[in-house]
């Protein structure tokens, strides 16, 4: 057995079933390994972001981690946008990059670079593999590195002799290793302070704790007793909604929304989340969006579990969760107007399929839709997590291969979307069942509004800079290429009807809402 | 004057006058300092591997740098492949890259990342810029290190308060250094070998030595004299060809090509030029491709001057070129016949504009439309340097903006077309005058070729791998989608009409050749 074939058989033995890619000359090794073993899915990519963000979104909704096989230092480079945001939402996930054989390093080959040096910024865990004797091992120890709760993301770069030179077997992955533990003691001060003044108190729940009902209702059920407010930060990589539980506010994106709603806060709970900051830094504003007097409580970091430490702070307080659910509100579809927010955002919301996945890359219409949405039918919603913006049709795109029997509905802005396009073809070749709306606003808009935040008082040239809209995009043709049907909508009732047309055949299907 | 307005006058005075970008918020004051002073056109591309292609093409004509503008840790990673191919290509450039104020940076708010990490494998010189007062050293120093002979990538990353803070003056850039100095001593040796015993030897011409018709005469002269082989490296930033200039074939990219092509050689000249190496590893393949015994004589490596080496190796010869030249042979174009890869070479041969800049991208078909081109009017020719596919549609957009008097053919192969697309809109957007023909073969030939060469005896998931044709992505319409008309073609009949249509109108225009 060759050293390929050692890294495939461990990893499925580990339990990845699907492998992400976009390989070269340096990976047909391992290419041929996953042809001969049959032990993975292969779902191919035009372009590397569309790889890492696929798996990224994979992860989110199979709850284990693909694996991704990528090109050398510009095929890493290339998925590192997605691997950034994928980090930043903790996501596990295995990336094997092929090198040149070892003894080819040393010749400056045109395609030679720093393959381990391109992975340090974007990845938890980098090593190179040695040996065909000891990759599996090597990948091993990626595949339990990137399994570290609640996930990491680990990249074992794969010098291509180490995958055609024989003398490799698999290895079993050693058990993930549990969180680390909490400390009882902050967990008995924040139960005293909310029981003492809940009402000043601010409880913010991030990663996994969103991902399960039983937590969420838990929250909420403290929430309720001791009159503290929750919240979720802005970005965060998965939380169910919809179905009766409880709908958690995100701190909000801009820094003067997230300054003011966070300005009455004394206390501030922190439950497997960071302190709240804002998302860039501005010349008149501070980075922390807490009050300076403001004490933080944090329960659980990011590598601690959230879910515990709910459990353990509801259980000092005395508090059990109302175990209700209910089907959602079914919203009204709207008849008349135009593509405004609130219209779209209805629209959304009327024709959102139970169980939906909702992958979102809308951003500020991505947060009308949000907002619209609390009380529908259960469904998951995915969002972008590391600010790096292309993730939105590859992680739409991931999640519909994890969930085969479940509807996913994209939410795209256009100039967002014009990062990663390739993922369309994806979804046509794999046939998964998306729908995406792109809200062709014809600009960077969240970027004009900085401008103008950052007192730049721009002219013609800055403005132009972001402007999408000269040419327009044509979003239905540029489906069309790539194998996607599709249609342009311009108002409300279209929109509508071509969410019903979209949601309710197989397939992908994409609609262009001209908003402006 | 803040910190980001003495930058951009810094950069403009030391002769920059485009810059490529794709900003963020935290470039936002640089950009607002692009519009107040007017100083530099500024060109958007919608993606960043597209802004430093096209920097890249721009520098390879213009010969002095662009800057780009890029967006933190993530947006510097989409940019980096085609950094990597910069930087193989030894092109001068100037990237900004934007990174988060210094005093957010201990937050790690989401787009927090390790930018000065993530430029290091992919720049010759990489420094952060520390105050508003100092910035525009700091940017002098970047232009200074880009223009060292022949070029180097410099990425500067300006955190966003070192933009935004006041107390910044323009600073004066330092001389290009000159080139390294020869050794004559190994001049002297090469010559009298090339005296001796001329016929054993290859004389492999690199880099600047390329773009110089004068060198490229006495080059020849040389070899006629002493019976000597002239060659290039298998990737070059540019050649100039055409117009009676004497073809210096390429080594070739398929191993067993090089090794069977430099088998006779017992002496190689390098001039501006690297020794020979294989483009991957193959299990049994050397990775040199020059014979064991061969003497390698090293007369100018790349950052010495070749054409100085090539003038004195002459001299010492007594060797003179003749500076006849032709106006190119006109061949004919094809009226029957379907799109073999002679067929097209011709088609392309009978339609290629005076002094037209060719942008190769094309890979296989490239290579056979290379060799059909070599005695036609004088052209010059940019090619693929660093391996990392994705480079075609942007470094076309870069060339055409430096030429705006000079008609700018795209080879695009269809697998690597896709890396990049996003280009077509800035081509569009800039009512750019380039015809490009992609070659729908509808798979990444060139890996398939690989996979066989790497003996891996591949079966159906393996071979899926590299198919693009299900489904077949549909060019004209992803380019209508970008603003860029075009048209499909299926014989070289049609390829040649088309060809006449695209380069006799203005703007840009898109040719899907249907080869499969």
């Amino acid at each position: 057995m060759n050293g390929a074939e050692s890294l495939v058989h461990t990893l499925a033995d580990g339990g990845i079933e699907v492998c992400f890619a976009n390989p070269g000359t340096s990976e047909m090794h391992f290419v041929a390994a996953l042809d001969r073993t049959r032990r993975m899915r292969c779902v191919l990519g035009l372009f590397e972001g569309v790889v890492t963000a696929a798996a990224d979104g994979y992860a989110r909704m199979a709850e284990k981690p693909a694996v991704t096989l990528l090109h050398l230092a510009p095929g890493l480079a290339n998925a590192s946008a997605n691997l950034h945001n994928a980090k930043k939402a903790r996501t596990p996930m295995v990336n094997v990059v092929g090198d040149h054989a070892v003894r080819h390093l040393a010749f400056d080959a045109p395609l030679t670079g720093d393959v381990e040096g391109a992975a340090r910024p974007f990845s938890h865990w980098v090593r190179t593999a040695r040996t065909a004797a000891t990759v599996a091992n090597e990948g091993a120890f990626a595949l339990h590195a990137a399994q570290s709760f609640p996930g990491r993301v680990a990249t074992l770069v794969l010098p291509a002799d180490t995958a055609w030179e024989p003398g490799g077997s698999p290895v079993a992955t050693p058990e993930a290793a549990a969180p680390e533990p909490l400390a009882e003691a902050q967990i008995a001060a924040a139960a005293d302070q909310l029981a003492r003044d809940g009402s000043g108190s601010a409880i913010v729940l991030g990663f996994r704790t969103l991902t399960d009902p039983a937590t969420l209702r838990l929250a909420a059920a403290v929430a309720e007793r001791t009159g503290a407010t929750l919240l979720s930060p802005t970005s965060n990589p998965r939380t169910e909604r919809g179905g009766g539980l409880p709908f958690i506010p995100k701190i909000p994106y801009p820094v003067d929304d997230a300054l003011a709603l966070l300005a009455p806060v004394r206390h501030c709970v922190l439950i497997e989340a960071a302190e709240p900051v804002a998302f860039f830094a501005y010349p008149e504003r501070p980075s922390r969006v807490l009050p300076e007097s403001c004490h933080v409580h944090a329960l659980a970091r990011p590598g601690q579990c959230g879910r515990e430490a709910i459990a353990r702070l509801a259980e000092r307080l005395g508090v059990e969760a109302d175990p209700a659910t209910s089907p959602g509100e079914r919203q009204r579809a709207p008849t008349t107007g135009g593509l405004e927010p609130e219209l779209i955002a209805q629209a959304v919301a009327a024709h959102l399929p139970e169980q939906a996945i909702v992958a979102d890359e809308g951003l500020t219409l991505g947060r009308a839709i949000y907002a619209a949405t609390r009380d529908v039918v259960p469904h998951s919603w995915l969002s972008l997590t590391g600010g790096a913006i292309g993730i939105g049709f590859p992680m739409a795109t991931g999640a519909a291969v994890a969930c085969p029997d479940r509807k996913v509905l994209a939410l795209q802005a256009d100039g967002s979307g014009m990062y990663t396009p390739q993922a369309l073809w994806s979804q046509a070749r794999e046939g998964l069942d998306i729908t995406t709306v792109v809200f062709a606003n014809r600009g960077y808009q969240s970027l004009k509004q900085e401008l103008f935040k950052v007192g730049a008082n721009p002219g013609r040239t800055a403005l132009d800079m972001l402007e999408v809209g000269e040419p327009a995009l044509d979003w239905v043709s540029l489906a069309k290429g790539m194998g996607v049907p599709g249609e342009r909508v311009r108002d409300a009732p279209g929109l509508s009807a071509a969410l019903g047309r979209g949601l309710a055949s197989p397939g992908p299907y994409l609609i262009e809402a001209a908003v402006a």
